[in-house]
């Protein structure tokens, strides 16, 4: 048996954060994470032009199927090849990543409750909820700093695509989660919950004993 | 040691459904449920019509010091003597039920987070978080069928003091919630979650086994 836990929120939540902590708190051998992103459409009929003025940030950017695909794999056991995308060429690599079936599954993207395929694999549904505001400035933030963008491209984008598809399909997939965790990242009780209900699953489903 | 969990959110929004089944979800010799509205002030300087009157949505409404102060002697190890309040009478009642320290503690009410010194005595804050046109429907059918009021008296009192109260305490006391339940009482998931580490501290602190 696989528990599949999903983790949405919009861009700069704490999402991801979240997920690595809930990663680290069980055994490596026993949980898995994959994230949304990695299977960005590889738009090899476009320009390289072309495909840097995609809307990255609309559900028709992914490939959700092959997503969907590789999760009901895992959980009868089989082992996929998860694809490795290239965020500086647009184009997914020739390299894929290998992912065996392990306990716990988690799922990650801004999108990854507002796809009805890949909600219906999920056994916790999990949204991180930021203020708007905090979202912006850790966005900003991380586009300045890690992928050397200048401030006019990072809030045109904002206004064009990442605002707009916020709105329109992270937002309203909030409706979706079964919990809620207010301000990603720093709640420690959220994660002490959660963990409670991994070490029950890990436990009760596999051979290897839970950490100390 | 006490587990507190703290569950707040509207009028309506299924919180007192969502605190049962936590309830009982554990030997009832391991868990105590308190509601704030037991401490709702007794004014005995006040006419009945002038009681009736009262905003019984305001946080002073509420003698939340000694709720508080209960909750402490209850985390000491203490029995309190928790106020019965008489809602046709609009009075404390002569009689209180007594309450021996148990080490689960649920204490429930619209505003149980929006009071700094009762939100301290809280390791899990949860608020229960649903549609308000879902909540209306909710408050004006249980006024009806089980206050025996009429429909014009419910919509006064919820454009007078319900509405604007719960725009100025409860929902803005969402912000101190460690984990939001959206829809609550039909969310099984997120009691599942819950549970587990009820469950976790249970086995941890007490002497007296789990229920199976």
């Amino acid at each position: 048996m696989t528990l599949v836990i999903g983790i949405a929120g919009g861009t700069g939540s704490g999402k991801t954060t979240i997920a690595r902590k809930i990663e680290s708190s069980v055994p490596i051998e026993q949980v898995n994470r994959i994230e949304h992103d990695s299977y960005y459409r590889d738009r090899a009929d476009l320009t390289y032009e072309e495909r840097c003025k995609l809307n990255f940030d609309h559900p028709s950017a992914l490939e959700t199927a092959l997503f969907v695909e590789h999760v009901k794999a895992l959980k009868g056991g089989e082992t996929v090849e998860v694809p490795i995308y290239d965020f500086t060429k647009h184009r997914r690599k020739e390299e894929t990543r290998r992912v065996s079936a392990k306990p716990i599954l988690i799922l990650e993207g801004i999108l990854a409750l507002a796809e009805p395929d890949l909600r219906e694999q999920m056994d916790i549904k999990l949204y991180v909820d930021t203020d708007a505001d905090i979202r912006a400035f850790r966005r900003i933030r991380r586009d300045l700093e890690q992928r050397g963008r200048d401030f006019e491209s990072i809030r045109e984008q904002y206004y064009d695509t990442v605002r707009p598809m916020h709105l329109q399909f992270v937002e309203p997939s909030k409706r979706w989660a079964d919990l809620i965790l207010p301000e990603g990242g720093d709640n420690r009780v959220a994660l002490d919950v959660l963990m409670a209900k991994l070490k029950s699953v890990i436990g009760t489903h596999s051979s290897i004993p839970p950490a100390r």
